[in-house]
């Protein structure tokens, strides 16, 4: 059997009691370590769990993903990931393998906290968020603005946006590729402020008013963890806010945010007052 | 300190390992009993968690707070709820009134797995989703239909839409009232079927084409436990499918369904023929 195990959002404790039973008992445990990370370390898991864990990274899930599910007709072997894991694609990528293999290889999945719905430790209701959209790393000759679009669409309607920020942990250095070798990247996780500020270089080429300097957003950091941060404000505001270590994440504030929200959030607000005149000039009056 | 605690979807071992070990230590054990249910039932928590559990209802949650905040400024109080607290709006009103207490009682929310990423499970992408929608059980003369306008909004942007059905526990039976005695009437919970039945009978009031009877739909049952369900198939089809004990859920499909989601969802249906032709017909073609 492939149990695909959600682990939570902060530390080891996070699994559920039934997840733990499963991950003391597996032949193999892998975690999955290339799209969200936990704020522990893997030797911690180590330690806590009692196993061994693998680190399974982007190219063994998708390129050797037949080492993973080795034997899984007939033993267990527990895939953990960060959050939720149908949060993930990797989920849907592994699932599917496993149901065309020959003979089918059993799954279970055993779902956790996601940012997904962490998220409404805003204030915010889940109810009134739109599509989800994913925000990457600009370079200087690629800034791809298609999440303006999604966000666009979501506003139209009066919803908030969850945008998801990247992260990029072994990225293969290209400069050093090109000299023969193998070197990886530090690994970099987008912060609230970059993503603000990569929002508004795309407001100022498209200028549809969807994600303007005066667009009310908040920022949230850790969530899940004893020292989660969230900080709410102008997207001027977050894109110099520092809302220390990752992971980050962000929501864009839709039209349509009710009183009970806005009396929720704004005790986030980096600065109170510009925040109520925003609401009631822009978000109040929609009502 | 306050501790509002995530249950997870299914049974006494969803629960955190955190999480398990504040309800072992807290002072009063409360459970949120009228938005969700878990699969087993208070004797079970109470076994496992080797504590007693104190059944929280509405009336209490809304009208006797003070009760269940009783000396939470020095002692830790747990607050049980199914799913994921952010998931509930009775997460907020208790930790506004925590905020507003004088002193003010600290608080602490652990998140959990919830039905809206859960619902992954079925191969639908959780990034195709628009809002959540809710359907209450309708009576001879009270049919709300606003969801309609809200899946409307979700179709003009080819996404999927989650609707939660209807619970009702503790429900006083107005007859007996009448009669001056105080009856709850047997719990009720939404069937798939009745969901599907609802949503074509106010189609075909509103002739918007919005969720007809060759309308794509997933069916879910008991996510999260080892005996889930899922079914997909036409809202028609789905208006006489049977997935079993509570709880259920359904996911009405969007124009912009993925050929992916479509290969994983298809695994679920009443009628894979039926299934891929209207998929092919209504849906694919789309792109």
């Amino acid at each position: 059997m492939l149990y695909i195990i959600g682990l939570g959002l902060a530390d080891e404790k996070d699994i559920s009691v039934k997840g733990l039973d499963i991950v003391r008992k597996a032949e193999r445990v892998y975690l999955e370590a290339y799209t969200a990370i936990l704020l522990v370390d893997k030797e911690q898991l180590e330690a806590y769990y009692g196993r061994p864990v693998i680190l399974a990274d982007r190219e063994m899930v998708e390129s050797q993903s037949d080492e993973i599910l080795k034997d899984a007709e007939t033993k267990d072997v527990a895939f953990l990931v960060v959050g939720d894991p149908f949060s993930a694609t990797t989920h849907t990528d592994l699932a599917l393998r496993c149901r065309q293999n020959d003979p089918p290889i059993p799954t279970r999945t055993l779902p956790n906290a996601s940012i997904l719905t962490a998220v409404g430790a805003t204030g915010l209701s889940l109810y009134n968020f739109g599509q989800t959209v994913s925000m990457v790393f600009f370079t200087d000759s690629w800034k791809p603005s298609s999440f303006y679009d999604r966000i666009a669409e979501n506003a139209s309607l009066g919803l908030h946006t969850l945008v998801l920020l990247d992260i990029k942990v072994k990225e293969p250095d290209l400069q050093a590729m090109a000299r023969g070798k193998i070197i990886y990247e530090k690994p970099r996780f987008m912060t609230v402020a970059q993503c603000a500020s990569q929002m508004l270089e795309v407001e100022d080429e498209r200028q549809q008013g969807v994600c303007g300097k005066e667009a009310l957003a908040v920022g949230v950091a850790r969530l899940g963890s004893e020292d989660q941060q969230i900080v709410a404000g102008t997207l001027e505001e977050l894109s110099t806010a520092d809302l220390g270590r990752p992971l980050h994440s962000l929501v864009l504030c839709g039209k349509k945010m009710h009183e009970m929200e806005w009396e929720f959030v704004r005790e986030f607000a980096v600065d109170q007052g510009t925040f109520d005149q925003v609401w009631k000039s822009v978000y109040g009056a929609q009502k």
